[in-house]
């Protein structure tokens, strides 16, 4: 089981330079769009549609869905709701499809999914869930980092370097993988104050600028859910549920 | 002087997401072009021309030059020498242009060059003559790794750990760049033992294969030049010899 390689995408804008090209793709986007997800899928949300433009939302809207929409951190006026995991921990999403548009993350898992591999999608929320389901995976792994707007960024590196690690120490994954090395060392500083830590990367500022940042410390916790997204023709829903 | 900000380039690939429009530009491709070329103007080369195509190379070796360039770590057949810094350190070399071509490092340098800004050029072996360079100069920096055909590589983020850190330490620079962040902390987890820690990296097990490894230890020495090239018109000279 040890000739299954991980990779680690520090961006999007590096995607094309991949060396695995056979692999599951987690798209990460911890702040926040990951993490939202996961949260959405633990309160009983039945499908989500993930759509790259504000032209498709605003589509999907007026089709009468549930829409949960951001740009830069704000909401959108046509919508619903932002894309806090807060907005997703209530009785009105339970059941339902929600089409879902972010800054960075809806974005990414569109072009993970352009690639034509199998996509999940990972954050600190569902680390062991995802950890599990990645070592009973058959081949090589993945983890794409969102960052902002194609550039790095220190909460998804990290929580990569986080999944990584456990990967490689239960012997089912090997890398030779700079980046993946470069995030495992960065998690390995972060991990003893992860919220300290991550407290002075920019994107918490960005946050913190439109007073959003009342969701970090749930957005730093580990293991809050035990679903794991699975992307099937552009709908992500909980492989869970699929299991059943 | 707090006010000037510093930002790393994790890869050429990222150059275009950059935040700092008007900075100076440190190149760097510790395996091996900056490294050799830094040790070239310590042992006396008069400049070098940086150029990216093998044909542009050809065509300067048939003008009579004496022409450096591999691809993939490979000395290319045409060439009078590779890129290993200890083919600089001879007298065959004093007093020469040189013109110079390498897989990733004189690419970066180019596009670099394209930006219109003041370009420079780093590694282990300049390290400390660069930062008072940098110090002394008055606006922002951006350190741009050159990493493996547009992959991100540990080396080059490490030693853009290592100056970042002491410009930030000099009172000279701030950031507010993730990536800035996550190269100081990889540099520190580095520094005590900095070739142990890259030896594990990807392009040292390249150089391996191709019995390429003997300078490594030179490479990852720091303070063995005090030269710093700096490029005007399409040619790196040393900022030393344009003080005199």
């Amino acid at each position: 089981m040890q000739n299954r390689s991980i990779e680690v995408c520090l961006t999007p804008a590096l995607f094309p330079y991949r060396q695995l090209g056979d692999a599951l793709i987690v798209v990460v986007d911890v702040l926040r769009a990951t993490t939202s997800i996961c949260t959405a899928f633990e309160h009983g949300v039945e499908a989500i549609l993930p759509v790259a433009t504000l032209e498709e939302a605003r589509a999907f809207k007026q089709q009468g869905y549930l829409v949960a929409a951001e740009r830069d951190g704000q909401v959108l006026d046509f919508a619903d709701f932002g894309n806090s995991a807060f907005n997703f921990m209530n009785n009105k999403v339970k059941g339902k499809t929600i089409v879902y548009s972010t800054t960075n993350g809806t974005q990414t898992i569109q072009m993970a999914a352009a690639s034509g591999h199998l996509v999940s999608v990972g954050a600190f929320s569902n680390i062991s869930a995802l950890a599990k389901f990645a070592c009973n995976w058959h081949g090589n792994l993945t983890v794409l980092c969102s960052g902002w707007k194609n550039r790095f960024n220190l909460e998804d590196t990290v929580f990569a370097g986080a999944l990584a690690q456990r990967l490689i120490e239960e012997g089912k994954y090997q890398t030779r993988d700079d980046a993946t090395q470069a995030a495992v060392g960065l998690w390995n500083q972060a991990k003893g104050d992860l919220q300290g830590y991550l407290l002075a990367a920019e994107h918490h500022e960005r946050l913190k600028k439109l007073n959003l940042d009342d969701v970090l410390p749930y957005t730093f916790t580990l293991d809050t859910c035990l679903s794991v997204p699975v992307l099937e023709d552009g709908v992500l829903t909980d492989y869970r549920n699929r299991k059943l």
